[in-house]
């Protein structure tokens, strides 16, 4: 990770000597459809201060940016009750979209219009004054459950979250691993079913289309509609009205008993099993991270999912799959880890 | 790679000069149904001598390593004229079966009985007194194509042989990548179609199932023996026998245009097509490297396996797929590679 030459390190021997001791790090998340702060001291375990906001819904590039510089001030101004240009010593980035993690660079987004190809981390360093490293959602939350959440104490282990996608990260022999173009780890547009139904990438089965939760709630309505007899429980908890379920309705109904519901979520969990168990044949990690809303959805899909990954996998491949630790902050401690890589380096 | 610190390094102040300045390095290939042995010196990039014999049709695991120990002593004795223990700085070997690296041991192999848990490093460091390493044979392909073969400038790829089975190995970061339990690149038993035709090892569609080629000939046979008016290129080129149809016959009559065999090898084509996007979709290297006698089978095949692979990768997700340059010595020349850097660590 390189950033400027002026801010590789950042020596401050005026600062109270308590504040530089702790050294603090800043994480920023830019998640799409919200904007999350967190607060941290090196070596630390816990948020000094968190704060969360919704993204507008009309909002661009620049309102996200400038949200976001708004918690940031919030959060180095009260606690310690000093500047932020004294306080923070790194800052590390989480962004949801393809992100050149060597230059900083955003690509853009899927959700938010403006992203296009801006100098992130640059912009937060003449911001911050202190160093800055970007890096995407997966990679991050890669990150952040390696060094805080399920899988600390693993080498080698892939992060995948299931929610309105399906997107991984690795880390390798301790490392984020991030691939040659910074795509690695893009489980959800692997094929399970080359025969399945279309995805939005122009192929069929992709991961992404069987697991992602408006596929598994798109496919439950589709069954409602099609079999008037079936899936009472699902259309009750949905008011009787399809346009209203959800993946999370669907896994409520199958807690219920709900028969239909369970076989549109089976699908979800057969399609990622596929995927993981494909995934270790390729690379052998020791354990799967999964993180997500539709992670969520009970014992019975992951039973699903841990049975087709153990199948599809050679016998002499062993893993772990295991649920995420850090819920929705696993790219916002992430990101507390690449700023802590920042200083470490120094 | 460990090896037993006494073979760490090798200083023999009272060697020849010339003969210590050149550190030869030796290289043994257990191919399963070929034994070979090279040599060649560090910095080098061709061999002072290499040898090849086929293993014997009862061969045991100890029968195997004595011919092995006999190609080497001839290797050795005969170009310089001094004996062996002076002359090999260090040994690389590659192993066609599951190897444990780290521990330099065979796990068993799938040709060849005896082998089973056998500590080849160890039993060879005490017969040549100088470091061993030991690797698998797709390990030690990807580390030969990558130092010396077609793999030379990419900081990542994974190699990929495809004849009586399809293996991998992966270089991430100039380095290989071995996985958790040395099972790394197991892309033959990923699955390409779920519905496809049962494999061997349980599954459906594996890729191996689909592009190996005793595979590619049964299912040419089966045509043939199906469909009486098709394939009559392929016909005669096996002389009317159905036995005598192997996937180099149905390359063969692709070649002189036959559309059965062609077929058959588009199958194959298309199945390593989706390994390989899906295997650039997970781990985004900069290159596949091809080899094995399957992809010698020409120009359109290689048309659809490149067409498949860049329709299943992502468009952001870049990648070469390049036929390999070495070879049947490319695990030799991994080989040399690994002896070489047990020199190098000194």
């Amino acid at each position: 990770m390189g950033s400027s030459p002026h801010y590789l390190c950042r020596h401050t021997p005026g600062d109270r000597v308590s504040v530089e001791q702790e050294r603090l790090l800043l994480a920023l998340d830019f998640g799409g459809t919200k904007l999350t702060a967190g607060l941290a001291a090196s070596g630390e375990r816990y948020w000094r201060a968190h704060r969360v906001v919704a993204s507008p819904p009309d909002s661009n590039a620049q309102s996200d940016r400038e949200i976001m510089m708004e918690l940031a001030r919030d959060l180095l101004a009260s606690p310690s009750g000093v500047s932020f240009v004294q306080t923070a010593h790194a800052v590390g980035v989480s962004f949801g979209g393809p992100v050149d993690a060597a230059r900083g660079l955003v690509l853009l987004s899927h959700h938010v219009p403006g992203w296009e190809n801006f100098p992130l981390r640059d912009w937060l360093q003449n911001r911050f004054g202190v160093p800055v490293a970007v890096d995407n959602d997966a990679n991050a939350g890669a990150l952040g459950e390696h060094r805080f959440g399920a899988g600390q104490g693993y080498d080698s282990l892939m992060y995948i979250t299931v929610s309105t996608g399906v997107g991984g990260g690795w880390i390798l022999n301790g490392q984020p691993w991030r691939g040659a173009d910074g795509m690695a780890g893009e489980i959800g547009h692997t094929v399970a079913d080359p025969d399945g139904p279309l995805c939005l990438c122009g192929k069929r089965g992709c991961v992404e289309r069987l697991a992602s939760g408006p596929y598994i709630a798109q496919r439950a309505c589709q069954w409602l509609r099609e079999q008037p007899d079936r899936g009472r429980i699902l259309r009750a908890l949905a008011g009787h009205d399809l346009q209203a379920v959800t993946a999370r309705l669907v896994a409520q109904a199958v807690a219920q008993g709900d028969d239909l519901a369970w076989e549109a979520l089976e699908i979800a969990a057969w399609g990622l099993g596929v995927g993981i168990g494909n995934a270790a044949n390729l690379v052998n990690p020791q354990c799967f991270v999964l993180g997500g809303g539709v992670t969520k959805a009970g014992e019975r899909f992951w039973g699903v999912v841990r049975r087709t990954a153990r199948r599809m996998a050679l016998p002499e491949v062993h893993f772990d799959v295991v649920p995420a630790a850090l819920g929705d902050d696993a790219p916002l401690w992430g990101a507390i880890s690449l700023a802590e890589d920042l200083i470490n380096t120094c």
